[in-house]
């Protein structure tokens, strides 16, 4: 294990993340807003950061096993600072509910333990949601992106932080295709802006409400979240960018070069849009005796179709009280979540077309034993590694739900649609669930070990189980 | 596809049925019952059973497939039959419901539509425990026993019916082994009896939850279960036998060899006694405040977990009244079930294990890209095909629990915990599960239309999925 080398990309994501800060202390500071957790947070981040890539490593060599630890534990420290602002300014009581707020944000979560979001400072709504942006695309990413790595070392955290099956490079360089990556981030983030600016939405809500979009994050700055703005306009623009920003990125890379051709025969995309397609058609026809018409229950539902399906979770209408199919169709998509390689949570969308293909090749060689049967995707044929890895990734998410909502059954004496809901929010990154954690709860009432596990989840489903798991695992930190 | 072979065998399975009546007919005749319902099964039995064997098959030969859709043809025609008395005599208002009751009672489920199951006559009563017993071991296994059957179809067929990862025989003739197997399960089942009536059980009572036991069934014929008999010694002679019930029968036959080194080395066995071991003194200290004594609580938390973990789902207290956490755990329990090749339901237990050690490997394969890390599993080495079956077992498990539970949701408005646990009872072969589905409620309040999504869900769990999967696969149907 290079400790010196984990130590020193700790480091310097410490020092990003301190800069990161910055326009949030700008924001704080044009509102007349208390600086001080932001300065607690930035000078911890500087000192700290700076002592750690002083020691310079022997070798710059890291392999599969570091570039996991790395990136956990670069997200566990990036959370703990990144709450700090919560805790000192006193937007939450407890240490731990600032932990479980900043996870929230970082992973894209958006699950919320405050009970008032509208009383909260400027600064500290900006920071909550700017988390969801870096967090979206990855910290590590950003890192890659703009600071100067080795570029062997670069792929194996890109492997470990960005979602999906496979992770494919745009072009040769690592540092490269994070900066395409990123370029494009920005970009429909900043068309998003415009968008909701024409809508009548203030500068600094469609700012906030652009990053939570594009980190499919879901913290609002309204405690009815975007009910308030009760806008048609408005809910289509944030519909159509959730659905945007669920799509594989390397689609948006392709669009650029004008290569159109892989973009119309993407079968992840194809399934994708059929799933929203049909998922809307059948909520809003569940769902129509609640709204005046069919256009308006149209509305709501692709709402709340794509904002739970790109595992955002902001909500305009409290589906916690829809009728009981429309809620177990929206769980159900809370599993699937977005495509790979774009910034929403779930197993993701490729995982399981890989995961139904595999399947039906089995029964294809249980009826005949000898034939050759191989799961393919997008016209390629996908190895039995990644089959099998896709395999145990699901076997590994249904074991720590099912783990997760015992363990919060100890401690919490909640409903079981409750505390299952729960789970599911958290390890698919959504946020909102069913009863007392649906879009009109929060998370608040659950005891800080309950917290504890939740945030655990969190940070399993957006680094994609594997991650954690090593930072936990005996043998990572034997000696080969 | 040899469709003259497979209605033989179907005609021989109706036949066996019209047999396996009788002693459910004598039983009527004693109580001065009506056996109008069991006359016209039996009549339509024998009829349609002579007419499909009189056609000679042109060879002899079956494949896996063959297997496997003459396994779910039987069971689906069995129930229709079987189902018959219940409606012929009026227990039942509507057909489906009798299809459910007489599913329910093969497939060893236990879940029941019957609000007062006191005013049954015995005649039914008995057949429709008798039902749990003949399906535990299996209706195919029993023929293969009794009847002259060539042995190259008995394995596909026996391969199909008998649960586990694998299906080992015990001796080299599949037809041996079946006898052993009924052997084994006759003379437990009797000795259980006898314990029951040392406790004061009525015969017909004895009989009847000796029957309920051994195929892990539950179907009891007092409205509040084995709690009616309000007897420590029964409660705890039955849960002894249900765990008896929930282990691989293969040990008894090495018992019976005198052969008791693989009994104490058996990974699965010991395994699954930890886990009951766990489960119960984890409830009981969760219930511990609603009961009197320490004592107290552990007779009802051994009752429960036994009744649970061997999927037959008797009850002695309410339990969908305990705290969240037991509540919790005994859903878990009714995801892994019982042990490979006994009469339990669920995802087995040596499955289970099966996956969870593929994991560890892959998390091995991922730190130490280049290391060898073979799955084992009581001492040997598991194929990487019955890894890959295993996973993708549990894979379209879950795929049926949650597609099962939305189409649920589209019939009925029940809440979120009464629809999901509804069809983890019936997949898992349990019976009860939580809310309105709990041990003192019934399956009778749901639509016609969801109670053929879970008539459908017990027999993917008795035939442990394949098979009924082959039998609506276009593939099957297909000439070669």
């Amino acid at each position: 294990m290079n400790y010196r080398m984990i130590a020193r990309i700790l480091g310097y994501a410490m020092l990003t993340e301190a800069v990161l800060m910055l326009p949030s202390v700008v924001i704080a500071l044009l509102h007349g807003e208390s600086i001080l957790g932001f300065c607690a947070a930035i000078g911890c981040l500087i000192a700290l950061g700076f002592t750690t890539i002083s020691r310079k490593p022997e070798h710059n060599d890291i392999y599969a096993r570091e570039g996991f630890v790395t990136v956990s534990l670069c997200w566990i420290v990036l959370s703990v600072f990144g709450a700090l602002p919560f805790y000192v300014e006193e937007i939450t009581t407890t240490f731990i509910d600032a932990l479980f707020e900043t996870v929230s944000g970082f992973t894209t979560t958006g699950a919320s333990i405050l009970s008032s979001v509208e009383s909260v400072p400027y600064g500290i709504l900006f920071w909550r949601s700017f988390t969801h942006w870096i967090g979206g695309m990855g910290v590590l990413v950003f890192m890659m992106a703009v600071l100067p790595m080795a570029d062997n070392r670069n792929m194996h955290i890109m492997r470990a932080e960005v979602p999906g099956p496979v992770v494919g490079k745009l072009v040769p360089r690592a540092k490269d295709s994070a900066l395409i990556l990123y370029g494009i981030y920005v970009a429909l983030t900043l068309i998003e802006v415009v968008f909701l600016l024409f809508g009548g939405m203030p500068l600094f809500d469609a700012f906030v409400h652009a990053m939570g979009t594009a980190g499919t994050g879901g913290f609002g700055i309204k405690n009815n979240s975007v009910a308030y703005y009760n806008s048609a306009y408005i809910d289509i623009v944030i519909s159509v960018f959730l659905i945007l920003f669920s799509i594989n990125f390397n689609l948006y890379f392709f669009i650029l070069l004008g290569n159109l051709r892989p973009v119309f025969k993407n079968e992840e995309l194809r399934c994708f849009l059929c799933i929203v397609g049909a998922s809307v058609l059948a909520i809003a026809l569940n769902i129509n005796h609640l709204y005046g018409s069919f256009g308006e229950s149209l509305r709501y539902s692709l709402f709340q179709v794509s904002s739970i399906v790109s595992t955002a979770g902001f909500s305009t209408a409290d589906f916690n009280q829809w009728p009981e199919l429309s809620r177990a169709l929206l769980v159900g998509l809370m599993f699937i979540g977005a495509c790979a390689g774009s910034t929403g949570g779930g197993i993701k969308l490729s995982r399981v077309m890989i995961l139904a293909k595999s399947s039906s090749c089995e029964i294809r060689r249980m009826m005949h034993p000898r034939s050759v049967n191989l799961v393919k995707l997008e016209g390629k044929t996908v190895s039995d590694e990644v089959v099998h890895n896709a395999q145990v990734f699901f076997l590994l998410y249904m074991f720590i739900l099912a783990a997760s909502t015992v363990l919060i059954a100890c401690f919490d004496e909640c409903d079981f649609t409750t505390n299952l809901t729960a789970v599911i929010a958290c390890i698919g990154n959504i946020g909102p669930g069913l009863e007392a954690v649906g879009p009109m709860g929060n998370f608040a009432f659950f005891s800080p070990v309950s917290k504890l596990v939740l945030i655990v989840n969190m940070l399993v489903g957006r680094l994609e189980i594997f991650p954690m798991i090593m930072l936990f695992h005996p043998n990572t930190w034997k000696r080969v």
